[in-house]
């Protein structure tokens, strides 16, 4: 069923109001009619069921059926720090990862990204990404949106470190394996972060290491910087039991 | 270092000749000189490290410097059956999968599959799903390049079960859970069915559990179509100890 995030402001006792962009996707987009049904979701892990009332072009009055949790927030919220890579690239990392249910995102610029956003094209391209991220999510039946951040330099990333349990980041050269390092940690929040397409320099390397972060190999085969991501938060999900079943 | 699967009877003791579309790319696309060294690989597990000696339009010919076996193949063999997903989806599924260790793919149509290949279309369509494959095998220094089956139908599909020690599919409405399902196999022929974007239909679940297949859940978010290969692979790769490390 088709599912979509409303402010919560527009929640009332037995009634949703929907409003904006979503009018004309429910209106003319599915062509849906009074009567059918959409999945409201508050972003803030409830569901709400409900069946159209009234269409305008304006807004959709919906009444509340039923009520229930959102279920699809894994326990361990994992970062995703993707430096910035070719084409159209972390629009689909950041599509796929908020299917596969990373927390948030923060793309980054290091030495050897070969993409360069200055701050007004930036700010251009995170409302886009922001929009795929909401997208995936009301697909995939997340229970809140992950936000994106702004595109960081690499001090800036590194600066960020601190706030997490844990910061994993991807180094086909040397490193711990995944599996020994997902075994030792509980941790609750995770960064990973994923090079470009030329990888980290060397002294990235070390300022990485010397602000706490943990290189992990993903074993023999080389991954592209889109795929890595992909890969490591599937592994990483699926040792905390969130891709079916429990944690490892 | 750029890495070429080169035909086995191009290799002679010492020296290998490479011809055909690599000498293009090798030449006009990296700008190669005498004295460049690229990585040969026989495409049955042996790569060789080498120098350009000579090079014409027609053919480049290498001196082997050393040889060593290849380190991209992992032990356990997956192949991803994947239905024929909208627009180019499948491009990126084959070239994702190959990066990650798929062994080999085979395409399918099944009752909801949106495109649908004639016999003509199919084998068009085959021959750039195979260049695909092999370049991001090159990419990702694998022994060997997978090979992309003929588009089966759903009866064809079930007929390759039995080839396999176990035939995971993806069903999000039931199922055993991954981990489950992994932490008592350790079966080394996998076949992984992922369903078209609305999914398998209720006699197929019956058709492929009666054919032995055991539906498997990814968890509590709706992966699409093209993730659901890609997440199931990392995880089952993870769990034989080939994302870096041992088995669990």
């Amino acid at each position: 069923m088709q599912r979509y995030f409303i402010d919560p402001n527009a929640i009332e006792p037995g009634r949703i109001t929907v409003r904006g962009d979503d009018v004309h996707h429910i209106k003319n987009v599915l062509r849906m009619t009074v009567g059918d049904h959409i999945l409201c979701c508050d972003g803030q892990g409830k569901d709400y069921y409900t069946e159209l009332v009234s269409i305008t072009d304006k807004e959709i009055l919906c009444r509340i059926l039923s009520t229930f949790p959102s279920k699809g927030e894994p326990r361990v919220r994992v970062t995703v720090a993707s430096s910035l890579p070719k084409g159209d690239k972390l629009e689909w990392v950041l599509q796929k990862a908020t299917e596969l249910g990373a927390d948030s995102f923060l793309p980054f610029m290091s030495s050897r990204s070969v993409v360069r956003l200055d701050g007004k094209k930036s700010a251009k391209k995170r409302v886009r990404w922001q929009r795929i991220v909401k997208e995936a999510a009301e697909q995939s039946h997340r229970g809140y949106v992950p936000q994106v951040g702004n595109v960081l330099t690499w001090k800036g990333l590194l600066e960020k470190f601190p706030s997490y349990d844990q910061v994993l980041f991807a180094y086909e050269r040397e490193g711990s394996s995944l599996v020994e390092v997902l075994q030792k940690t509980r941790s609750q929040r995770l960064l990973v972060v994923v090079g470009p397409e030329g990888g980290f320099t060397e002294s990235e390397v070390e300022e990485a290491v010397a602000q706490g972060a943990v290189p992990v190999q993903l074993g023999p085969r080389i991954l592209r910087a889109e795929t890595a991501p992909l890969a490591l938060l599937s592994c990483i999900l699926f040792s905390f039991g969130e891709m079916g079943g429990e944690p490892l």
